[in-house]
């Protein structure tokens, strides 16, 4: 959290936005046999026989979506292509290129811009994307990150969020409410530091949670794990609103209902030995906290067997009928109404 | 310029991000047989048999790109699609899809932005564009448009900007200079309406500069003409920068020189008697004015017949070896070394 003040710092406009431009995407290089052109025309070219293309984007902005004070910018950079990723996933698609349009304030210097870029070049190489174009622009406060990803898929292949059928189950991947959850810790520790700047804090308690904030992973290898499994999902999203807001997506666009259980929600131990010491309900906070960019599908419960023992995915319910509603199952075995309270983007905080 | 302050107001949060999203895009219809999937899921689903695709992204930040005291929302939303159809033009392409991010802060109401997607669907209508998906979220400060545009082309109609060859010739479409000098025209009237709210500017002598700068149009029309014609570019860009800036980029991508002649460059009457009353030399507004949207192209000399006569097109230069350099042949025939002065995007105003 401590910011190094002598750092070099060479002024954005002494390149210019092309000179910029060709410095930070200098060592990105293209993988796809599907990228004809990348950075440097007016437009990228893409060539996908026949396959379907997938386009996706999601805009981070400063003061909104992050907080520069406990986010380092290759963090940043890193997540930032992730979100775009996860929803590329999120069709079952494999994605493969991404633009990125940037603008910065005056006060980010060539070195915080090439540090982003790292984050963004570390994420490309890890998931095999491309980078094929983008927007350098100045903006009047802070910065503000906008990517749109490219993925190819089968025709065949494509899942949508529409097509869940009752009694189908209802799966997540991995574990929820830890990136949310990391978020308030990395809130209290900056606010320990404003008022005191030597605190020293011991955030080994919290360290899954602090990563799972500020680097998390879009889930491309249970895209790939389904496929192994073969086990086709009737529909899927990935969950970046928050389980109940993604659940209620599922079941209104597919015209159905569901029931999920509240004792079959996958919960880090860190996210219940946290969510006690904040005083917190982990069920609401896997079911509003967002940011977990995990896959929510459902699968036909023929499939069952294929997927039951798999430590990567949880059952957490199965679909009904659009007249029985979306409800949560309590522990207590009472029905309730499950209402989105995710992450409003356009909410007053 | 005078605002109506008794306007309907219905705040966005009242909406949410999804319900905002549905209002806004429900008028917008799917005309593309490639456009499998637009808004509504993860991702967008398109399908471009035996096509390449072309993906470009450009940002417009209030404050850096536009004023909103005399850039009606509308317009802006017109102009925000076109700044990006001219890059999939400037490829010879057909541009088909278009992604929408916008960030607003909560000084906007749902009327203003209905007012914005009033823009874009206009531009979506007239140019044949299915708006296929984006993302809406809140800003600390202002408002800012991320647009994605696709396009498809067939491989062999691609045209790059690096494949310019000596003796062909440079072309330019319409006219150049009138965006730059609207917004001059339109940066005086404000200063005056803030001094006299009550002065009634007379603007009939700058109408079509005022409208280059609010309501450009991208020149889809020229790449069709060309088709007509029977002539394929031999280097294309579209000028978004600059006359100077864009030559400089198809020579240098295409490492040759250029000889560019002061009396061809196509002015508007009213960007000369413009120039005169504000003091300023129309060649050095052409050269570097920058938002002119036109498309400059190479051809090849035998094609010189095939556009010579052509009211939409000037024949403005030639392509030479690259170490004769990139120069502007004055009217007293001097040769001036050509240096990019366009707009940068990274430069302090």
């Amino acid at each position: 959290m401590i910011e190094d003040k002598n750092q070099a710092r060479t002024s954005l406009s002494e390149l210019g936005e092309f000179g910029l431009i060709n410095h930070l995407t200098q060592n990105f290089n293209i993988q796809h046999k599907s990228t004809i052109k990348g950075v440097g025309d007016d437009a990228a070219v893409i060539e996908m026989t026949d396959k379907q293309i997938l386009v996706t984007t999601d805009m981070l902005i400063e003061g909104v979506h992050f907080d520069l004070s406990y986010m380092p910018l290759k963090h940043l950079g890193y997540k930032a292509v992730m979100v775009n990723l996860s929803d590329v996933y999120a069709m079952n698609g494999n994605a493969t290129q991404i633009a990125v349009s940037i603008a910065v304030s005056n006060r980010f210097s060539l070195e915080a811009m090439e540090e982003l870029y790292e984050g963004i070049h570390l994420a490309c190489k890890g998931y095999n994307i491309d980078l094929i174009g983008g927007d350098t622009t100045s903006s009047t406060t802070g910065l503000l990150i906008s990517i749109t990803a490219i993925g190819e898929i089968k025709k065949e292949d494509v899942v949508y969020r529409n097509s869940a059928k009752p009694t189908d189950l209802l799966v997540v991947s991995g574990d929820l409410g830890a990136a949310y959850l990391g978020l308030q810790v990395l809130e209290r520790e900056k606010q320990v530091f404003q008022v005191n700047p030597d605190s020293q804090p011991d955030l080994t308690n919290y360290s899954y949670l602090i990563e799972r904030q500020l680097k998390p992973e879009a889930r491309k290898d249970i895209v790939k794990l389904l496929k192994d499994l073969e086990v086709k999902p009737t529909s899927m999203i990935d969950i970046s609103d928050g389980l109940s807001s993604e659940i209620l997506h599922i079941c209104t666009q597919s015209k159905v209902g569901c029931n999920l259980y509240e004792d079959k929600i996958p919960l880090d131990p860190q996210v219940i030995s946290t969510c006690e010491e904040f005083n917190l309900n982990s069920t609401t906070i896997a079911l509003s906290g967002g940011e977990d960019y995990e896959l929510l599908f459902t699968i036909s419960q023929e499939d069952f067997l294929k997927i039951k023992a798999n430590p990567h995915l949880s059952i957490i319910g199965h679909i009904t009928d659009e007249s029985e509603g979306v409800n949560l199952v309590t522990r207590a075995n009472q029905q309730i109404k499950l209402t989105a309270q995710g992450w409003n983007a356009l909410q007053k905080e």
